[in-house]
């Protein structure tokens, strides 16, 4: 690339995060020449310092630096949103109406993939079910989604919880005429009164 | 953002790199802590390392971890090639038809910037033309790279050296229909027997 190692080597582990090609990591390693020392610094021991003190929170699965996050420890633990990873709680906790807690299942039931079961955190979520009252189930609209969502619902709803799933139609500020089909189909067929 | 301090810490660094958004940002982050522990710490390291054993070429002004670069001590030094940017040499380097070497500006002649003939590094230029037989002007083909090179093919064209423009034009493999004006104007005034 450039054939100056240490420039070259930087660029390399750019290209290690997602969507980031030759180019971009160019353009990001030149910049990071040209920050000064100490922001070099920080930016470095702010890689470590978050690999090192971020895991798994031990209730829910959100990511931490905590032995169990803020949202366990502060929050109505009688609802549970069953997301599929921590990255959904953080677009929850964006639009500030939801108070109840999280379970992230680490992954979607996905047979072609074989991810069965015993591969995401389904076990866990059953473990905690005590004094519940609802468990919303807001894996993705998509097939996997779905399918996580009623394989869980037929697993929770015999205890006499309730069971809810994000509700599902055309979004927000969105043109109808560009809507897909089955976001379309969906909507008509969960149409409700007004 | 995430309310979990280190991984918060981590996006603020991400979105200092250019063209990076709080969205991207959050997707670093996360793919970050989700690397294996060693790939972040090389990833860590290779800033730390890049930054501190990547300075400026004494000769030349390209980056090197070398106290004069691989170029400047293994190529033709009567021809010297003019760019803008250490950026510039790497898109030369990679064609592979130029065997001279090269002379970083660290920025071109601005006066609505400011940036006058002592910001930039000429001064360096003049002081290196010692049995230089050509200079070739690369600065961008825009207001600011011609006046530039204008400037200094004034200077050094009385010392008896050649001076020599990139030619402008249309691009190689690009569609004439939708070339900008300019662009074309300049590929006809240049226009050439053939």
């Amino acid at each position: 690339m450039s054939n100056i190692e240490p420039l070259d080597n930087l660029i390399a582990k750019f290209t290690k995060l997602p969507g980031v090609g030759l180019k971009t990591a160019q353009r990001y390693a030149y910049s990071i020449i040209n920050m000064p020392k100490e922001d070099v610094e920080d930016f470095s021991n702010a890689l470590i310092n978050a690999k090192e003190k971020i895991h798994y929170c031990k209730t829910c699965g959100n990511y931490t630096d905590l032995d169990e996050c803020e949202i366990c420890q502060s929050r109505d633990k009688s609802i549970i949103c069953v997301v599929k990873d921590p990255k959904d709680i953080t677009a929850f906790e964006k639009c500030k109406t939801y108070k109840g807690v999280y379970h992230v299942l680490h992954g979607t039931l996905s047979p072609l993939a074989g991810i069965g079961p015993n591969d995401i955190k389904i076990k866990e979520l059953l473990a905690r079910l005590d004094g519940v009252k609802e468990v919303i189930m807001a894996t993705n609209p998509d097939a996997e989604g779905d399918a996580t969502a009623m394989y869980i619902a037929r697993l929770i709803k015999p205890l006499g919880i309730t069971v809810t799933r994000l509700a599902s139609g055309v979004s927000m500020g969105s043109d109808i005429e560009y809507a897909d089909e089955i976001t379309l189909s969906r909507a008509i067929q969960d149409r409700k009164n007004i």
